[in-house]
Parts: structure tokens; C-alpha cells; sequence
């Protein structure tokens, strides 16, 4: 059961208990030529709880991305629900990668489903915000039970800025605008941290958007893919940091989950725990950098 | 096994054979003041089958909104691979209302989730386009496996024009971007039918909006949510028809899933077939004045 204590400060308090603003994903890729699926001698739940175990010292949540999971059908399910529940068990917040959102009563379905008590339940999910406020507003409700939101707004990939970067009449950008609007509604869930409940997605491949978004979501906590596999640097990951170093999580996910391929002695959970060790050092300099320069 | 045919096609084929354009969207309500969720004596999964199969001979198609599904955990996905499985016993189109949409390897994940032939594989999802071309290609290049595309483009949703309405410097609204980018992505794709395996999802509760969507794409079958409980009529749905009536495809849920709590008399399959009927005749005979006025 979780507690109705605010999502941002139980997030706060994990980052300062591990001393990491790193986060695991548990993307467990498709087998093709680049991502090699699940190891031999592993099975699907086997190996993702594996990675969680090893790298629950050194991150602070860890975010399991559904894609990966639905793509297996019933039994990728059951290895998120075994995921969900590793981590339950070592204290790991859990936020549910989904990217969903929906009309007003789709939406609470989806809250259920993933900020409910079932069986994919976690503490937090990120959120599509192009249907407007009532499509978010469902997630937002489950703030009073203390789960948090991640709203996208200015994502990691290539061609993110093809409608997110179109300006109105005013030189607005659609993201700015949408992280105006996360502001807003932040701003009635701000925790004992000075943080909210609801925070965004930022990717770590943009430093220029991070800092502008800092700017117009003081109090989010900004979720930041891209560190990584994806390309940015810890610095380039932390360029939405506010000054005191706080109310960034950043996210890594293959460079941790398939570690082992390139240490042939290692298994898969001693490799990602290396690596994740490897991620929290990178991430605490670039912080310790910022600090003294701020 | 879905053959490669043109996805536009076999809906177009199905539209024919049925003499219908309406589209039934499987979506079991949570339980709640307004939705009664299951009925009593039923699973869930033999609620949602009992009413596909008794609405089959009227509809095209078919709708799952996999929230109401993943709001129930593992039963609940379950019970949504048996709604396929009888579904593709009833030769019906499945579109999975999934408005997935991510960076570009985790599109291809949910485009196998979806689209591919595992558990959850349907004959199309709707797709959500905030993040760019990358997050919408994965899913494209199905197409070529005779599965089609739904690109989110307006919504039925009350708040749906917060985001979608907003106009860069030109005038041009974000959603009618978004459209003339679906033109462009479905020209490959046009059928014999001339309709495109790339579609829209363009809500009916807006029909001036419905009606330049169709200008701006002129191939492009367009699935209508919002008729029905949404409260918009057969015309308003029609708005976006092409002057021979085609190219329109028009979802209900909850008007036929739950007709039963109106006719007490009546089985839930019952109850749903009669008022899928109606809808049919009520769409085909707004379609017959719009051909005599076309």
C-alpha cells in the first residue's frame, strides 16, 4: 500500500537516501539485431527483477517502460506485475512509463490501472497531454493518495520538435505552453521539499530547452530520458537542476539493462550494478560542479 | 493470420458487406455511480464477447479501448485477448484504441504489441502524434502487414482545443498540422479503395472542425468518436463523410454496452444488438440525405 504522503517528498526523500537522482528503466528490448531481448538461460521476469535487485542501492526509483512489456501479451504483463512487486519489496518507487492519456473517463481508467491498488499499481506514470486538462486531470486526482504525475513536454527523440516546437502568434512554443500549464497545476500539490506531485518529462538531448523549462516549472520535478544509450551528457542530463541541485530524476535504461554485453565475466545484474554505480558517480560530480558554480 | 491486403480495403470491404460504417468500441466500464461496469452472472470477458457477437452482423468493426481492460490488471487483459480471438472467429476488424505513441524504439515495441501477431495483435491502433514523425513511423511500417494507423488528430473531448486549437503564426492550428502530416504520411498507403491505411481520429462533437479535416485529408479514413453517449448526432458524425458517403468510420461504446440498463427485459447482447441496429440505420439513413444533397 502506498502512503498519502506526497509523491514529490517520498521522491525527495529517495534521492537523498540513496544520494541518487539516478532511475532504473526496465526496458527489456525486443530481440533484433541492435537490443538482444532477455539472455539465455534467463526468463522475461527473471531478468528484468535481476536488474532491479542489483541496482536498487544506487538508484532512486526505477521506471518500467510498458511498451516493452505489452509487446510479450500476457506474459510480458505478468513480468511487469513481478517487476512492480521486486520493487515493492526493496522500496523502490515505481513509475509506470505510459505515456497515456485519453478523454475524461478513459483517463480514470487509466489512473486505475496504473496510480490504483491492482495489479499494475505503481506510484507514478507519465502522461500524453495533447487531448487538454481533462485528459490529465483523472491522473491528477490521484495526487490526494499519493501518486505523482509526469506530464510530457519536451521529449528526447529526433523529431520531438515537429509539433512541440511550433510557436503561436506570440513566439510561444506548444511545449512552453504546456509547461506553463504544468506549473499551474503543480502548484496545488507542492510538498514539505518544494516540490509537486507533478512534475515532466524533458529529455537530456535539448540542455537549452531543460534550463527555459526549469524557468517555467520551478517546482516540478523534471523527469530526464536521454542520459545514456540516448546520448547526453550528466551535465547535458542536470541542465534543468535547480540551483541547490535538486528536483531532477534522470532516467538510463539500456546502457544499464544490457551492461553484461559488454563484460562477458559479469552477470547481467552484476554488470547493470556496475554501470548504475558508474551513473550515480557521473551524476553526483556534474551535481557537486553545479553546486559550487551556482 | 491478417493477410497484407490494404488495411483501407478491408475496412472499405467490411463497411460494404455490413452496410454499415458504425464501429463498436468494447470498453467495460469501471464500476461506478454513472457505469455499471460488468453486469451481475457475467465475467468480464463474457460481457464484452456476448456483445460483439451480437452486434457483429452490424458493425465494421470493432473498438477496444484497452483502458477499461489494463484497469483490471492481468484479468483484465486476458479477458481483451479473448474480445480478439472472437472477434477474428466473426471475421470483425479489431482497432486497438491504445493512443500509444513514444521515442522511436519504444514505438516499434507498442507497434508489436499492437500490431504484430502476439497476444494483444489487432488489425490497427490509434496512435497519439505529440512526439513527431519518429514516434509515429513504427507503426506505419505495419502498414505493409495490411495493419492501419489512427493518428490522433482532433479529439471529442471537452478540453480537446487547449492544445489542438492553438495557432502558429500563420493561423494554422496545431491540429490542422497534424492533419496535413497525416495527408502526407498516408499518401503511400492509398488502397484500391482509394482510402488510405493511415487514418484520423477526428471527434464528432466538432463537425466545422470534421469538415476541414476531410479538406485536409482528402484519403484518409476518418474514425469518429463521440457519437452517442458523447452526444452528437448521425449527422455531426457524418461531417467529415467524402461526398459518396465513404471514407468515415463511426464509434459507440457505452450507448450499445450498456442499452441493456434500459430494456429490462433484454440480455446485455440483446439489448446491444438492437441498439446497434438503430445506430446503423440512423448512420445509413443520414448518409442516404447526405448523397441526395452531395
Amino acid at each position: 500500500m502506498i502512503g498519502a504522503m506526497n509523491f514529490a517528498d517520498r521522491l525527495a526523500d529517495a534521492v537523498r537516501a540513496k544520494n541518487s537522482c539516478a532511475i532504473l528503466g526496465v526496458d527489456p528490448q525486443l530481440d533484433s539485431a541492435k537490443a538482444k531481448g532477455v539472455p539465455e538461460r534467463y526468463t522475461l521476469g527473471r531478468f528484468c527483477c535481476e536488474i532491479v535487485e542489483a541496482c536498487a542501492p544506487y538508484v532512486c526509483a526505477i521506471k518500467p517502460q510498458l511498451a516493452f512489456y505489452e509487446a510479450r501479451g500476457i506474459d510480458g504483463m505478468r513480468a511487469f506485475v513481478e517487476v512492480i512487486r521486486t520493487a515493492r519489496k526493496l522500496g523502490l518507487i515505481v513509475i509506470a512509463d505510459a505515456k497515456r492519456g485519453d478523454i475524461g473517463s478513459t483517463s480514470a481508467a487509466y489512473a486505475e490501472a496504473f496510480l490504483g491498488d491492482g495489479d499494475f499499481g505503481c506510484d507514478a506514470i507519465t502522461v500524453n497531454p495533447y487531448q487538454g486538462a481533462d485528459s490529465t486531470m483523472p491522473f491528477i486526482a490521484k495526487v490526494a493518495s499519493g501518486r505523482g504525475v509526469f506530464v510530457l513536454v519536451r521529449t528526447s527523440n529526433p523529431s520531438s520538435g515537429e509539433f512541440q516546437d511550433i510557436a503561436d502568434g506570440d513566439g510561444v512554443a506548444m511545449w512552453e505552453r504546456i509547461a506553463a500549464r504544468v506549473h499551474g497545476w503543480g502548484s496545488d500539490y507542492i510538498g514539505e521539499s518544494g516540490l509537486s506531485a507533478i512534475g515532466a518529462v524533458v529529455g537530456a538531448t535539448y540542455p537549452n530547452h531543460a534550463r527555459r523549462a526549469r524557468v517555467l516549472m520551478r517546482n516540478a520535478i523534471i523527469l530526464v530520458p536521454g542520459y545514456g544509450a540516448q546520448g547526453a551528457s550528466a551535465a547535458d542530463a542536470l541542465a534543468s537542476a535547480r540551483t541547490d541541485g535538486g528536483g531532477v530524476i534522470v532516467n538510463a535504461s539500456r546502457s544499464l539493462m544490457y551492461a553484461y554485453r559488454g563484460a562477458a565475466e559479469k552477470s547481467a545484474g552484476e554488470a547493470a550494478a556496475i554501470a548504475a554505480r558508474a551513473m550515480r558517480d557521473d551524476l553526483n560530480a556534474a551535481l557537486a560542479k553545479l553546486r559550487a558554480s551556482g
